[in-house]
């Protein structure tokens, strides 16, 4: 039977559920049961949880796990209590910083992903709304207030890596994808060559290209092989050309993608 | 003078710079100069750091603190003997879950925000084109393949709640904007009707959607007070007579959002 996993919190729990993944994943060939429990913020809603767990242990016979991000320390408690193994993934950190820092944690919760920097939050959406009224070439004459302008051919993840940059990074990022005009002029349009310090080129695998895009237009000129090779080839001489960062997106995450780009150099300025 | 804060990891730094920040969320008053060192995957980059941070230290006269997910024990050490408090994130859990488990934990880096499981990463990429394809109300012919749609005046969180939903999720999430046609025959369209059970509506207060609405297009009837209060009514009336959950987007963020959107209820089935 397939143990049950439990990310539990009393706000989004995103980072419980995004931690308690990233540890769960050093671990292979198993099989669980996610459960998704944001907003537990009552104890009731805590004793609910922890009858359920205790039910769960006597059905599968092995003890659910709970990664969590309490601050509250009496909801902690009762599932602390109960028939699981309780992953608390804050908690170990707070003393030591608390000490090094010289103050007092204020123990108030929903603050990492809520709105609390207001000014932030709202240029993070700014970001956002100018990646979609930015994407796939739409408009020509923004590129000026772009922090990034992706460029590359269509789908090697020019639109997913500059909404990931938008809502993680609050970076304004648009995208130009290159097509028969550009292949055939042999370069981008001159709107865009006043930017070309902050463009950024994603090539990917032909192969891999031609599967992506067969998906979504089977047998088509478009997604044929040939016609991916060509593409690929024809915009690698030009970003050759441009002299641009290139980063090749057939086996990164669209997250791989987005920390390249917005990496400081380890040697460079602060 | 602000303390460095270091965001460290073998791969893209995205957990480490996440948890770091929920953190020291929970210490007010103070500020920070924050870096963000992803890929981080040689002793030779290990070293460059460890210097780096000595230099810190002796200019600012505090430490610099680092949070760290690195696997790598030479990486580590590395750091753990600089002039740093060194916070490694993964570490304290991985015994434990080990111990529970009964199996030892590879050791493998880049597994969280990679594409591993192609299958998966996949159709969050799908989810996302999905969410651009059916944004605002684009095609009114998709609504049977959404998992979700979000119903809501302009400017009231549809848009980068859906795109959230898609990234994080993987969700197909399609939106639809009530505008004056929608409230003039008082009613959502007829081919929207068929999917009410998937339908979330969102809600703003009428004075921040003004506010919003002001950055957008300064002085229109669009963002005047008057209509964002009678556009805010009229959705309402819509929503309840749909009877739609909705949601307040006034003061929660695009993740609480979409928590709240996806959240199974603590008593639901699992």
């Amino acid at each position: 039977m397939k143990r049950s996993i439990y990310f539990v919190s009393e706000s989004t729990g995103i980072t419980a559920k995004k931690v308690g993944q990233s540890l769960l994943s050093q671990f292979d060939g198993l099989e669980f049961d996610s459960h998704y429990v944001p907003f537990l913020d009552t104890p009731d809603k805590a004793l609910a949880l922890a009858q359920r767990l205790g039910e769960e242990r006597l059905e599968r016979g092995v003890r659910p796990i709970v990664f969590a991000t309490l601050v509250d320390k009496l909801l902690r408690q009762i599932l602390k209590q109960c028939a699981c193994l309780y992953i608390e993934l804050f908690d170990a950190f707070i003393d030591p910083l608390s000490a090094e820092l010289g103050i007092q944690p204020t123990g108030r919760t929903g603050v990492t992903h809520g709105q609390r920097d207001q000014g932030r939050y709202d240029a993070r959406i700014d970001a956002i709304h100018f990646a979609m009224a930015n994407d796939d070439g739409i408009r020509l004459d923004k590129f000026d207030e772009a922090d990034v302008i992706l460029i590359g051919v269509s789908r090697s993840g020019k639109t997913p890596t500059c909404l990931y940059l938008a809502m993680n990074f609050g970076l304004r990022a648009a995208n130009y994808p290159l097509t028969t005009d550009d292949f055939d002029r042999d370069d981008i349009p001159f709107q865009l060559l006043p930017f070309r310090h902050k463009i950024v080129g994603l090539t990917i695998d032909p192969v891999r290209l031609h599967r992506v895009r067969e998906e979504r237009r089977p047998g088509s000129t478009y997604s044929s092989l040939e016609q991916c090779q060509r593409e690929v080839a024809a915009a690698m001489r030009i970003m050759a050309r441009l002299n641009v960062s290139v980063l090749d997106s057939t086996s990164r995450s669209i997250e791989e993608l987005a920390s390249h780009i917005v990496e400081v150099p380890v040697g460079g300025a602060g």
